[in-house]
């Protein structure tokens, strides 16, 4: 059948996020893209110029802003909170291909998705990070003389790090562990 | 010339480095190393009955373990050591090859690679910080109630996570905030 073009750009974005997935920046090819989207070549490059806008129209499409979360009560309660959100994006089909093009683009690619990568992920997740703490410094369970971008890391770099030294997808007890023994430690008023 | 044994040996695991850090574990061919150590593939496969075996050879050849350190009066300066330590082995050609291997490989040929970076480099690197952290609580500048192995990935997974968002080498800035912003105030005594 005939996709309108809308419909047809949302199935190659889609696809182009499993095959980053897959294959990764490298293994990517525009081919392997219309096939999955059931298109033609043509198709895709009436779209998009070259490999790499193509990959960064999809990783912006496919990984949307984390959303800000309800208080939970406490510190350690909106932690737990994050780590499950931040997760499940990390194993989101957009989150494996962003994780893909992070790992494998040399410096010049990676330079070329910095942009992507920092606004539509690092930086959201910051910001969330840091309104956690705004919130737990108002409720009175996070030290106010926390300070630095760099508190605002811990958790995500936890996680990347986790993840690739287990070899083994993060569960439950990974994070509960990551916000118990450094997180709390860390922020919580004595 | 001719070369011995064990220097001609010592060649193909410094190519193998040198082509893992530039190609990546994917782009790394018996042939590339070969070329690039000045002999045939005959003579690799007479050593090394596959690509996977001759990496980790590579690399438990070329990432030494850490060494402990002297001490340096305070956690402050002791981290400080062990983050500009750390560094220097990121960027070695043993370093880049190990994290080319870490990034780039699916998850069975990380399971492969896992017991190597495991013993070369996680865990030794555990080992020195828990070291630090006891000479701490010795010296009474590190909270004795600090547990769990947790606190003993935080230092390497901000400078690999750093590393990859920021797109560029680590500076001694970077290294001096993680110390001052994140680690002091987690483990020192107040």
């Amino acid at each position: 059948m005939r996709r309108r073009g809308d419909v047809l750009e949302r199935a190659i974005l889609d696809a182009t996020l499993v095959q980053l997935g897959a294959a990764g920046w490298k293994g990517l090819t525009i081919e392997g893209v219309a096939a999955r989207a059931q298109t033609g070549k043509a198709a895709v490059y009436r779209r998009w110029a070259s490999k790499a806008a193509l990959v960064e129209d999809a990783l912006r499409a496919g990984v949307p802003p984390l959303e800000t979360q309800p208080d939970r009560g406490s510190l350690r309660a909106d932690l737990t909170e994050f780590c499950r959100a931040l997760r499940d994006r990390m194993y989101s089909s957009g989150g494996q291909a962003l994780r893909a093009v992070l790992d494998e683009c040399d410096r010049e690619q990676a330079e070329q998705f910095h942009e992507v990568v920092m606004g539509q992920i690092i930086e959201p997740g910051k910001e969330l990070i840091a309104e956690l703490l705004r919130r737990g410094v108002e409720r009175g369970d996070v030290r106010p003389e926390v300070n630095g971008d760099l508190v605002l890391d811990v958790l995500p770099a936890m996680m990347m790090y986790r993840h690739k030294t287990t070899g083994r997808d993060l569960s439950d007890e990974d994070m509960d562990e990551m916000v118990d023994q450094v997180m709390v430690p860390l922020l919580h008023t004595r």
